[in-house]
């Protein structure tokens, strides 16, 4: 076994350290030969204690039939069934096997019990009774009935209709015989959040721009903080599970489109020598006898990849912001979907080809049977925005789709004051969220769309990278897009020459002279062409897609300056 | 204009901090109409600058057709060729328009210039003659033969047959004759390394396990080093820009394959709370006024997921190691192709699965017109291992191809027993990197592959999550991978039971009440599936598949102790 594989420091903590000649010290030989000794001790009485369990009682006639699963010897089983819904294929009386989590156990009668099994969004009722072909004894229906909810079990048992249908189950039309049931992983019996107050979207109590503690008894729904600090039980609820299947769609179709249009997909590195992208926004790391950085996106990287040649490129990966804000769409690790493409003649070339990327993701994401089936589940579980995004269409059938709606900055500015927003005298002063939302709404009304994009920004808002329009030099070759008012993403042409760029560092007060600068003002030393691009924010699009309340909904592990697990 | 779209630091970097009433000060809002009114009045200048250098000479009768490009009026062109190598399917005497870099500049006479422009593996000859339709001038000739290599061009003219074959450009039975040409981007002129010598494998005459700096003067090649410190131009050369057009292909035969196999994508959190996984091997992050950690893998979060019922998941993205070796084969950073799966029945599920996916990319990478095409770029460089990765084909045409070569950790020992090699008394011990490599050779003798894997590793070797194995509790359900005998994956089933992996933590001297683990313990407190998966390293993949001497050929911005950019 070679050392940069799996992640297996903590046998390595044990280690000493090697003799001079290479070789492991007798003291590092005899450590290790202890410790396997004590691994192997302890693998083996495990396997006894469950053995022991199970030959337990004595008088069972329906011992083997149930029990802890060993999971040292797994039994072969015939007609596994890779999913709940599949069951819904099997003929009557076929006897299956499917593995799933108990929702729920109850005892009837010393004869009878119940359990409702669940996997992902689909639920079946399964019977344990009494006697029967294998003849299952009352210690095996007390042992059924009494699995604590959310343990994993496998079920061997005979596909059967109901005498009526069972309404409380996705599956209404069959229902599971028990032959024989077996625990893998039994849950314990106090949870500190249960699946099903996780049905609905967060209980609204706690709202604020604080991730709040507080919570009121009044609401059945749990707490978006108790969801998250139990996020492996939280995601297990339908619609949880359907939002990150969701993202999962999202990143697919992203990849799958710039594969398509030739984008080749890079690997930035997320570690920087130097503080470059501003000191205050950025994480400091470690780094043997000096220090780090964590990149705030890959910007650097993928202009370094244009002028390396590679042509158009993208990537995904994180994006670390040392942000000190707790708002509901703020954190401080979140997924950028990256894209950056040499330019021909004009920079709109990148904007368009941005605009045609989001509205093939947002029309697939409202078209495509799997995403529509989730969003079907998420909007079930009664999340409000869920489904109800608004594209635009063809003006008649067979038209090409339109292109998306894009106004200028200045338009921007001009609908908000008509509708009697105060955007101040300076027309290159920035909107605020507010003002962005209401510009959402403005649009839609007037466009008919939740999707639209804004473009020449005062060159002022941007970032010193960002190449000066050419009709006017006080705005930028630089655009947003929004999603229901909400930005999901930015992007620019950036300055491919050396002399402007660093006349444009220095006027916006940064040292074009920081050695921390050298590697990437030598990309445009060495000749690079005309080039922008843009970064989405993948929690974003499927916040707002969804018109979810707080990105941490949309996030599976979310990170801000409170939160680090799980 | 949002918070958290593209870094934009630096011009936030400038402001005061806000009032109260959150409105921004009088003295930020002078501040910034001061920065703004800098920023235009240098877009301005710049402009004036590049037209007044268009103007100079004015008897120049074909001033209008060269010079540097206006970045800010774009002429636009017709006929744009998206890539030199369209140019083929030109008909002779069409006005074409392109844009590359200048490979070679030379002036022949004051009538006549030549150019070769080189896009990634293509290249083309360019004619600069006087006269000519558009009435061309010396002036003109002296300008384009004397374009510094490397800037970035854009050409107009004609595509014509040369009297005779180019045999020094690869388009060798077209050439350009130039109508006007602009130059995007100037290359400085001199350059710290040239495209040309990097057309070949990096010199050798530095290579020992260090990141040397000797370079021998004897050696036209460039050294490794001073291409990872000059990392845009060497990317340029064919046979390195194709090596990372290979990386994106992998990625992308990776991701089909998973998603085509009904897997989730997850986007890990690289931001652990604990360092959970070894103190040494991991980066400390200052995280506001905490610790937080850069984790060395996704594997909890993949466990996390399954355990929050996601089925099977894969993530692509960065681990970070903080192990201070400067070897061939190893970073402080790099790419993971991670998968986790629930177990039906067999840990073998997940072998088969993962050898499955890795047969099928290796067929893919030696079988696909993409693959094959940027292979044979490598190999044609001079790279000797290029394309000689043994794969066992099927016995006879329309057999099915056999399935991965597999031997258990005892069979590897006994092969490198009988081949003479010293394994010691201890059947628990490792294997060390030499002994990986003649295990290669030995497994490619026999059974004729570069790809095998190796099974039931000893417990005492690995990570205290990997689940004993079944028939002897001293053996581990766990694997690795190897490519030409180098370890390219681990794997295993994990362990989904909370008492025996509490226990395996103990024998392995890890703390499991340590409150950093909580989080984790819960995916287990709240049941599990049985689960297993692993870790591809890309980068070694990359390195493997075309036999390249060292990881940092085939890492895009390499990190490792020394090296922390570009």
């Amino acid at each position: 076994m070679s050392t940069q594989g799996e992640a297996n420091l903590p046998v390595r903590l044990k280690e000493e350290p090697a003799t001079e000649t290479g070789a492991p010290s007798k003291n590092a030989l005899k450590k290790a030969a202890k410790e396997k000794e004590k691994a192997e001790k302890a693998a083996k009485r495990l396997a006894e204690e469950e053995a022991a369990k199970v030959k337990a009682d004595a008088n069972d006639t329906s011992k083997h039939l149930y029990g802890p699963l060993l999971t040292s010897s797994p039994r072969l089983t015939k007609n596994f069934c890779p999913s709940l819904k599949d069951l819904e294929g099997s003929s009557e009386s076929e006897e299956v096997t499917v593995q799933a989590r108990v929702y729920n156990a109850r005892v009837q009668s010393a004869k009878l019990a119940f359990l409702v099994l669940r996997e992902q969004e689909h639920t079946i009722q399964v019977v344990i009774a009494e006697g029967g072909q294998h003849g299952i004894s009352r210690q095996m229906v007390k042992f059924c009935g009494g699995i604590n909810t959310e343990s994993y079990v496998r079920v061997t048992g005979q596909v059967k209709p109901p005498k009526e249908p069972v309404h409380s189950t996705t599956i209404s039309n069959l229902e599971l015989h028990v032959e024989s049931l077996y625990v893998i992983s039994s849950a314990e019996e106090q949870l500190p959040l249960q699946v099903k107050d996780c049905l609905k979207p967060p209980s609204t109590k706690e709202e604020g721009d604080q991730d709040a503690t507080s919570t009121d008894t009044n609401d059945p729904n749990s707490s978006l903080k108790t969801r998250l600090d139990s996020k492996v039980l939280a995601t297990r609820a339908p619609a949880t599970n359907a939002i990150f299947q969701l993202q999962s769609e999202i990143c697919a179709i992203f990849s799958a489109y710039m594969i398509s249009h030739n984008f080749t997909m890079i690997q930035p590195s997320y570690l920087a020598g130097a503080a470059t992208e501003g000191g205050s926004g950025v994480f400091e790391v470690a780094y043997f006898d000096r220090k780090a950085y964590l990149t705030q996106s890959p910007q650097f990287f993928k202009q370094m990849a244009i002028a390396g040649d590679l042509g158009p490129v993208y990537s995904i990966g994180p994006v670390f912001r040392a942000e000190n804000s707790n708002t509901k769409r703020h954190l401080t690790e979140f997924t950028g979907l990256d894209f950056e493409m040499p330019i021909r003649e004009h920079y709109h070339e990148v904007l368009s080809f941005g605009e045609d990327l989001m509205l093939h993701l947002l029309h697939q994401l409202a078209t495509n049977t799997k995403c529509q089936y989730l969003t079907t589940i998420i909007r079930n579980a009664g999340y409000p925005d869920a489904g109800t995004f608004k594209l635009p269409s063809a003006a008649k059938e067979g038209d090409a789709p339109p292109k998306a709606t894009r106004i200028t900055f200045a338009e921007a500015k001009t609908l908000l004051k008509e509708s009697g927003y105060d955007i101040g005298p300076d027309p290159h002063a920035d909107i605020d969220t507010a003002q962005e939302k209401a510009l959402g709404e403005l649009v839609a009304a007037k466009y008919g769309t939740d999707f639209f994009t804004v473009d020449q920004y005062p060159l002022s808002l941007r970032p010193f990278y960002t190449h000066p329009s050419p009709s006017d030099p006080s705005l930028s070759n630089s655009y947003d897009f929004f999603m229901r008012g909400q930005e999901i993403m930015s992007g620019a042409q950036r300055i491919h020459e050396l002399p402007m760029l660093r006349e444009m560092m220095r006027s916006k007060g940064v040292d074009p002279d920081d050695p921390g600068f050298k590697d990437y003002e030598d990309a445009f030393r060495y000749g690079c062409p005309m080039h922008g691009g843009g970064g989405l924010g993948l929690n974003r699009i499927l916040q707002f897609w969804l018109g979810l309340n707080n990105i941490r909904e949309a996030t599976l592990f979310p990170r801000d300056p409170v939160r680090l697990g799980p």
